[in-house]
């Protein structure tokens, strides 16, 4: 299974494909439109798995009714050439008809990890997410599945939600791929024009500035807040939506740091929403 | 893998024996105290799969809390040595402990046809079921799942979380096994007194009764539903909880039958609650 590639794109088609993989099986889920972020999760799937599976599908359920779905960015011809040349054995490009057909009915959620972050902000975002992995996971049934740290929540409700639901499949988190200035790779920064573009920077730039106050032993999580904020505010195009300390395994929020912390934050520039974290400790 | 049958009560262990099957796999999922409508189910299995896999486990998150969960009938001795007899590959007897661990927050739910029927009677219910189905589906990883139709609403929010999750497993429904005197078998007939025993039969009595006036042209599902009270309200023992006359794909009560129906009641005998069914058309 090395010299070409496969695009399955009805559940048979994976199925199909998916029999004649014979040995640890990586998945990396993806809403395509691929950067170098995406490419290192298949890098590192590729070192870990003898196959590796890379599913491309805009997630509608994981979008709120005011939310990008429409203008989410695709490129699938560039998406497939890219994973052709990281070597990749199946990958999978189903519809929305095919996902959710006519009928469909059933969720999964994870009930207390969804609750603030992200999922204060985007009201059923999680589920999406979460039903859309455990759909993927049922159907490509992996041995190892990866995911960015850059989506630090998702991470964390994955991990729970595998747990939970008896997989027998481990979740593996890489890190944030940034561009030069500091910006993390994201598929939505191709919204930005060049002038928010050159603000973007300023989310790394706040979480940086915490993190030197936090290496230089501030522990108190409210002045770390402030930092972030008093960092953004001085970029005039930045509109922060919540930063948050907290807890990195449960994400409750932090009176004081004593563990391992999250930091994270979500700042629209212009109509752009864009989130970022760095781990404290 | 056909001489010893392996007991596995952890994840891994499950997930270590399930390794070394070698062919199609077939779950049988029980909640033990094993009669012959399960015996049925695993030949059904064996007939149809290399392997079989039977999992024993009183799942506590599909009882009420005024149902009978902490005197539901248990006989695991008697348990290993039924399946070890039929020829079952694996047995999975996991602890409450090891399903839903300290923390455990994760839920599947089929919206639409848990609403009806059992779904009315037992608020949160199928959200027990469709979540452990789902655990022991991904645990397992079975090619074929095997269910009674007594459940048969059961059944059918399987079949229909099954294809939503996009799960590669065909759910196998099997007919109902009866007494001698046509009570449908049930590990909870074990709670009839004798004379409640002897009262029992009057659930099928009556679903028979109204299917052969259905096979005489009665397609007023009302009429047959009435067929149903009045033979039931000759057993003083018998106390009616429902009865429904519902379309078998979707669930939904009939005016009149024009496709295949599900005849379905629920009965209380003293305090023990029986459920039966029959299929018109």
């Amino acid at each position: 299974m090395s010299e070409s590639m496969i695009i399955a794109s009805t559940l048979d088609e994976l199925y199909h494909a998916r029999q004649y993989l014979d040995g640890p099986v990586g998945l990396v889920p993806t809403m395509g439109y691929l950067h170098n972020g995406h490419i290192s999760l298949v890098r590192q799937a590729k070192m870990e798995c003898k196959n590796v599976i890379v599913s491309i599908f805009v997630n509608p359920t994981q979008f709120g009714p005011n939310e990008d779905l429409s203008n989410y960015p695709r490129n699938m011809e560039q998406d497939l050439r890219l994973l052709e040349n990281a070597g990749v054995d199946i990958v999978w490009t189903p519809t929305s008809e095919i996902m959710y057909p006519p009928g469909y009915q059933t969720w999964v959620e994870v009930e207390t990890l969804t609750k603030p972050l992200e999922g204060s902000m985007r009201p059923g975002h999680f589920r999406g997410v979460t039903t859309i992995v455990s759909k993927l996971f049922n159907a490509a049934r992996p041995d190892k599945a990866y995911f960015g740290q850059k989506d630090a929540q998702q991470a964390a409700v994955i991990r729970q939600m595998t747990r939970d639901l008896s997989y027998p499949i481990e979740i593996v988190v890489c890190p944030i791929l940034r561009e030069a200035d500091g910006l993390a790779m994201s598929s939505r920064n191709t919204y930005l024009s060049v002038e928010q573009r050159q603000a973007a920077p300023v989310l790394f730039r706040a979480l940086s500035t915490a993190k030197t106050a936090f290496d230089d032993r501030e522990r108190n999580a409210e002045k770390l807040r402030q930092v972030v904020k008093d960092v953004l505010s001085a970029e005039p195009l930045a509109r922060l939506q919540y930063v948050s300390c907290a807890d990195y395994d449960t994400l409750e929020e932090l009176d004081v740091i004593t563990g391992r912390a999250l930091l994270s934050l979500a700042v629209f520039i212009g109509k752009t929403r864009l989130i970022d974290n760095i781990i404290l400790g």
